[in-house]
């Protein structure tokens, strides 16, 4: 029997899902699940999801580099905040990242008693969507949205992960957020950048002139790596599986 | 300065949205709310949405009819369940009737805080648009969904008001599932029924032999009447403004 894949538009919906026995892949693609799969694409060996930035700061005294991003920007004090291009420099390799986001971390947190959570973003697609044809296991698509409401550019990645995923998944047959957010998707796949900008939330981060992120985010494809959750850190599961 | 738009795409995230001074347009587009619009349509006097199947049997002795729905199907011992067609007859004329239905008369008990409550569906598409311009209120479009997931009927329904009434609304800037609701109505909106024979909700009512109720409930401009909450039962709140 095929296993199903199915989509949760907002972490306030995740209660209708049963992840205990499904991978969880997050999406919180502007920014924190693309920058989280720069920064395992630049050598980082862990990054630990926290949801406080109180909490968070405390990682520092114990050598981690701490990144914290809130409506949008990076916290006073911070080594980095949630842009993917802070990941890309020599002296994140090797090293461990306390993280916390408005939205991306918060979602993981909601997903603690998944099977297996993973981390997805358009720079990671084709590589995480082979990564999920070899588990054999169901799979849910959660979006962390904006502070819990539905937001376009999650969805869009959803329904790329839909859209790839099912001619080996099955949709559940009582809930249509894959077929939606599929829909969305193969509206939008020729030019995601030019249908976000209808989307509230690309105008604000535009306010905030982080364009270039924006579109470095849009880019499919970028990085072979599957971040995902083993104990309370994120690491490089495709790297784990190849040794 | 506009009033705004929004759609919330299950009764589980309208907890994000403040109702107090909104319209709150319910939406279960198969069947409740495309029932209800049948019902004034054919001279009901008034309609009680009631949560429970054995609150609503209560009602009988109080010369009500009774109409009640779970998974889809009419409840034994009721005089109707959800079909528009069941209240095209002459016996519904100046009666009041008690009615329970799987999600939309949920979604109606979670409004109440509403400042008003209207029933929308295909079947008063126009009308709608136009009483909801007249009235200068913020507006939240609710969708009923599936047992509070997100379905797409009734996303599609939220997204044709949206694309009615963008010209004279603002969309909120923090949440995209008016555009998402409006993108997909844009999609699907010259075959509303060939798109939705992909949803699991259709295949699900196929089953129970309803085609012609959904072919019905997916046909725009039926009706004039705006049916919406007075007190504890709803009316038709256009004749009421027409006398």
């Amino acid at each position: 029997m095929k296993k199903t894949i199915d989509v949760c538009l907002s972490p306030s919906l995740y209660y209708l899902y049963d992840g205990s026995d499904s991978i969880v892949v997050v999406i919180d693609v502007l920014r924190a699940t693309s920058s989280m799969c720069v920064a395992f694409h630049n050598g980082v060996k862990s990054i630990v999801p926290i949801a406080s930035v109180e909490e968070c700061r405390k990682y520092q005294e114990r050598g981690y580099l701490i990144a914290a991003e809130r409506k949008g920007e990076m916290v006073d004090g911070f080594d980095m905040g949630n842009s993917p291009f802070s990941y890309m420099k020599d002296n994140v390799k090797e090293r461990d990242i306390a993280l916390t986001t408005t939205n991306g971390t918060q979602a993981i947190e909601m997903a603690k008693g998944a099977y297996q959570i993973v981390i997805g973003s358009f720079l990671n697609l084709d590589t995480l969507v082979s990564w999920l044809k070899n588990q054999n296991r169901n799979i849910i698509c959660m979006c962390a949205g904006w502070k819990n409401a539905v937001n376009l550019e999650d969805t869009l990645f959803a329904g790329a992960l839909v859209k790839n995923l099912l001619s080996d998944f099955e949709l559940n047959s009582h809930r249509d957020a894959a077929l939606t957010s599929m829909h969305l998707y193969d509206l939008a796949k020729n030019d995601l950048y030019g249908f976000l900008e209808q989307s509230s939330h690309t105008k604000r981060l535009e306010k905030l002139n982080i364009k270039d992120d924006v579109v470095y985010c849009l880019t499919p494809n970028q990085t072979d790596v599957v971040p995902g959750m083993v104990g309370s850190s994120i690491v490089n599961l495709n790297v784990l599986q190849s040794i």
